[in-house]
């Protein structure tokens, strides 16, 4: 076909290779969902508009569609759930679309998910007031646009790793999530990194891979 | 001379012109001192190199130097000093130099000046032990370098005008100072205003207009 | 609720929080205005299209719109007028969508508003015949797109703050309004400061907070 | 003192304060290290240069430096070392002082270190050569200048975190590491997340909280 | 006519001008094709959207239309195929569109073309698996988008001149290509030139020439 | 020799080759000077510093040196002066050593030059003080830095052509001159065009054109 | 009403208030104009789009729309034209709506202007075919997109001012213009200053002013 | 020892590695020849000041030193010389030091080389002059710093491959060769690839396959 489907992936990262669905066609996309499927791998599709889904379900009944999270799944075997949990926290309500990429993928690799949406810094008694809750966590994403104070703020209360997605969510000097990526990069707080503007996939999977680990390590 | 010094700025803006001392070597700062103080004026000049300064003190014996802010000030006149306060408030130490350029510009201007230094948010418990004392300021100056972040937790705190300086601390994508200005741009906290990287003065000469105004305002 | 008002913030701030329309359903901003109202909070809700309006008018029936400012208001008690005003200059017409943002939000806060608009540079005497009016407002909000270089003009000419906005007004280099942005923050006049581009609404918080001062500062 | 050291951080972050060298004074250090000494801290203070650190030995007899990272230790205590390793991985010989920055910081936070250097993907046979030492890390740490493409190289290859530091090795449109961090911010490969230009030691700091869970996790 | 087509180039720089469709109307594409027909020369168009191609074929129904590479051939007489070849290697499926723009342009002037799609570094072994026949190729064409790291390793792996195209394809920080484009300039392999975000056509242009250069060379 | 000197560029553009002495060793601009003075050519080498200048001026000693312009000046023959004037308009006293290479530059090209230093928009009666002066010359060069807005202006007042040259004097986001540039670029008054930062000669060279097609224009 | 026109600017600048038209309502043109014309003042809008202009003439039946150049003409009475004239020179055919805005623009202010279209460098014999005729101008108007290098080859050619316009054709790394005029700002020809990017009014504005004077100059 | 030197490089790349002395002390570039030279490698290194050259000679008698490019060459056996050439074109006398960097990396890798410098647009009759020269090589390098235009003007004369190589020669809006790179990669005339700024190496690298292709090509 078109594409080469990684189907060594389970093997070498653990996870099977997520479908980026971002300019790909639904043909093309349920191709590579069959192709992954046939070879008794779990199917994660990011980035699909809703239109786009309706043209997948038609063919493709078992799919599950998380509208917030743009978001197709398609389980050959579900996950276990791990018992430790990983904190997604948010400054707005406007980061939503990107936390629940984040949500949705950490929940898909098996991972307990607390959401704390809408305690930026504009107003941070409501940070504080899920201060207990957000410790509790192994780790802990930080999404926030305009300028990204927030992952500053919490890093600076913690003691686990900490995430950070800066969102495209501003305007002006704000850049299309620029100024919260530097934000985030320049922090004076430690233990924060960070990935690319709205990749709320990306913190999850890393995410994931530390929740994990926090339940044993490896040999 | 070499320079058309701007005498009637006092009645015009206020105050006198204030010597920006980057570039000017020591003899053309003495020689727009002396035509500032033969027309009665008091002498603000920034920027002064401790180099500088001795060369300017060998001619002009009543220049008083302040070292940490680089200002050379020669008062005419005193000016009386306000009953209420601003308050400087900065993230690191290293953000000092900045800070008294304010400090210092902000006292010649005749303003009570709080001093309340390395309130970063690595470590919140510090800005919350100064909050009360922030709260009394007519006025607040937020000093930060990094991320800047300090800004948008100090002005989602008050009900006075925030003035923000970015400092130029920092390393890699700081880009020397412009990741802070931008956080302060783009803050979700309300009631900030931006000035230039390390522009103290300017934050300075605008929050002495305002502490003034509150003593009494315009007729 | 999907979001955490915050409603703690008059008590704190000064004034409620402001709603962001921009990125909102109807519904969500909807949601907002009754959390608020029914806490008898005013409300003020920026950046709505008149598309959204019509769909919240239909639920909300008191609230009002202003088109050219894109704003909504709901007030609860209507707060008094200040005996001084705030000064609101542009450059050019197509400055006014931003001005009147300001103006609306300044209102909305109780203070006195004059508006002088299309007195830009390229025909300066337009702003000299506007001067003694200028002069006698408590705080001048000056709003430029392509170069901006009536920020420094005006700030030149008065002895109160002035802040500087910014607009994506322009083409090519203006770079959607960072080239007027970067000339305000390098004014070569004293006391001005800047809010992002485009933001009537944060310079106009600004204001309105100096013009409160002037009428009596705090304890 | 001039500054507020953060002696609670311990506590709250699981690490004393790291002193942050770069643009401070021997001195200010020296008062920084007695206070954390005094409180039963260790130290740890990078961007140290030989000249200073001479300054700093001369008072603090058993403060040790380590040139190549340019960090100074001083421990009251000597933590623990992991039974599990952090994998530190460079491309060139020239990404050895920002490498070692992190190796010594990962070390006195009680880590056992694995260091794999000049595996860069010019000769991409080097790192083949390394894999199987590389996946027995719980924790990866990949840092690059010039193009900065080994992050993606070892992500793809690898089941675990890895976070990738850009340095700023390299000429012309380099920009001084801004062209790897952009790198490994796009990287296609999963489970990457990225830390500022140079900042060995903030990648070591997270790979430290993430090798210790792994060493038990959070109740 | 409104254009003076460039009827000398085949004699100067050994092809005809191709033509550029991209902002030209059908109408003004019909008036080239013509002109260069008229003069026995072939005509190649690139950037044809289907649109305009319907509104060519329709006057032209010897245009051949590509459909993925979104080229139009109209060949006076057909250029013979080399025996030896260019390879196009893609990272991803998604810069398929800039690999048939290059592919058809190469064909267009004479080239045997090898096609390799979706080898990128997140699953390298299947880069491995087409190696052997990459090396059999006298040039090699890297087409990656997001960060572009397969110029690198692909570079690092041959003994023949390499040209890199970096593609528009990611979000954030890619910059729409920028990023690619930075890591193609600064790669650690030798061997690598680098074209336009996009340009397919001028790496096919280029790597035709070196092609066919091999295949005997100027006297 | 080492060098290509354009011999032709008097019949070709009116003007002998310039030399830009940046860079150049000052036995390069020796040798290139010989080359120039043989051939009856009038000699201007702009961007030499006084060091460079002791040692060109020891071997040719008839060159003079404009120290605040940093140019190099050795006439064959000196070129008439123009009835009709430049005038040369600086904002600050720092921008003097960019409108000095200009004001040289324009001498040397036989025009009559009116120098109006420091009269900033800070302080605008300054530069009404000198609007008859200005109009009266044939082309105007407004020479500025940090926000660069007098440019604007001064173009809203005349009727002439204006040449804006940014200085790279400030700091922060002046970004060496680049603020100034824009401004420039973007000015709402009409009739100004702009050359590169700190390029006094480039705008000195074009006003000179003008200034002469005045004195007859071409047949 | 809503604008200030500027109707002193015939006086002042010696041209009247041009309008800008992007951005502004076809009703807001037709007041603007309406009051010019009542004035006795010619007019001139540029960036008028032709569903604009449709507006306009229902209105105004005498007003003239040059499609092209997507400029509307009004004229109380029409200008002489002078005898020597301006050269238009593009190096595209893609760059001619820029072009025409500069011709039509040079023809409304009384100029007589030549134009010479599409001979960029590619095929520079086309420029030389042209060069007698380029030669005779008073002024060179040169507009490039792409790299924009026509500029400095035709300025290498000629003896008179040339006023360079970068346009925004081209894709990725142009940067929608900034290649262009960045290439142009950095000319190793002398005499050529710059606009914005697609700024043919402007350029013709000043290319105006300096043909007018080598028809006579200033008193 | 601290690097993994490539040994493989020659079989996998047809070219032993090349050492990039910038930032590598001398003591490190004489363990890195020895390791090659020990290895029957040719060795070539470039970006060595003088200063380290003559710690390195004391210890490497054999080893030659080309002072204009800044390169040390150590041949085991020399390389035939192609009976083809590269030619290596700059538009000015400043660009010679990335010149001379192509020319003797070119020659040690066994390639006939003509230099034909300071053959810049301004004063392009120079550039005809030689054109003959040019157009008889296999591939043309063409050097060029300021506005790089020498690069698309070179392009559309000849029917070789052109590989362009931007320098940081220039000031402003040149930021340190950027502008000239932006040039080289948008230029209008096919065939031209792009190399890095200043990297003179990279540019031989790529022309020397090229070349010895030319004269056999790959079976
Ligand atoms: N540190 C400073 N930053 C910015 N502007 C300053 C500073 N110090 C003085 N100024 C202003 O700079 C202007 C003086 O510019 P100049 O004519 O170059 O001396 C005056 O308008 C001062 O108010
Ligand atoms: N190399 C480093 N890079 C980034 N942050 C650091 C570094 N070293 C120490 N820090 C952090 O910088 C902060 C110290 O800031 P300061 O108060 O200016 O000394 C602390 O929170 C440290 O954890
Ligand atoms: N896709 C493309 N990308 C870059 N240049 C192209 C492309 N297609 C054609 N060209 C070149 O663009 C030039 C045509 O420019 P124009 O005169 O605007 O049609 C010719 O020199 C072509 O060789
Ligand atoms: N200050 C200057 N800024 C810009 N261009 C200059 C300057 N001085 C001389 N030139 C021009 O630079 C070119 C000389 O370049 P080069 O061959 O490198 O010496 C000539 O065309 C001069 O006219
Ligand atoms: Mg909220
Ligand atoms: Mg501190
Ligand atoms: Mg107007
Ligand atoms: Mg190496
Ligand atoms: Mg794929
Ligand atoms: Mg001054
Ligand atoms: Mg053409
Ligand atoms: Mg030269």
């Amino acid at each position: 076909g078109f594409a080469k489907v990684d189907l060594a992936r389970t093997k070498r990262n653990g996870y099977p290779e997520v479908i980026y669905g971002e300019g790909k066609t639904a043909q093309q996309i349920i191709d590579i969902m069959y192709s992954l499927q046939s070879h008794q791998q779990n199917v994660l599709c990011t980035r699909v508009s809703p239109e786009k889904f309706v043209a997948i379900h038609q063919v493709i009944k078992a799919a599950v569609y998380y509208a917030k999270a743009r978001c197709v799944v398609l389980n050959v075997q579900v996950m276990a759930t791990t018992s430790t949990s990983i904190a997604i926290v948010t400054a707005g309500t406007s980061d939503m679309a990107v936390a629940e990429e984040a949500a949705v993928t950490a929940e898909a690799f098996g991972n307990r998910v607390q959401r704390i949406y809408d305690v930026g810094v504009a107003g941070i008694h409501r940070l504080f007031a899920h201060l207990t809750e957000i410790r509790q966590a192994q780790v802990v994403i930080v999404i926030a646009g305009m300028e990204g104070a927030l992952a500053s703020v919490v890093g600076g209360l913690i003691d686990t790793p900490l995430i950070a997605v800066p969102t495209s969510i501003g305007y002006g000097t704000n850049f299309e999530g620029l100024t919260a990526l530097l934000t985030m990069l320049n922090s004076c707080a430690s233990g924060i990194t960070v990935v690319n503007i709205d990749n709320g996939f990306g913190a999850a999977y890393s995410a994931s891979m530390i929740n994990h680990l926090s339940q044993g390590g490896k040999a």
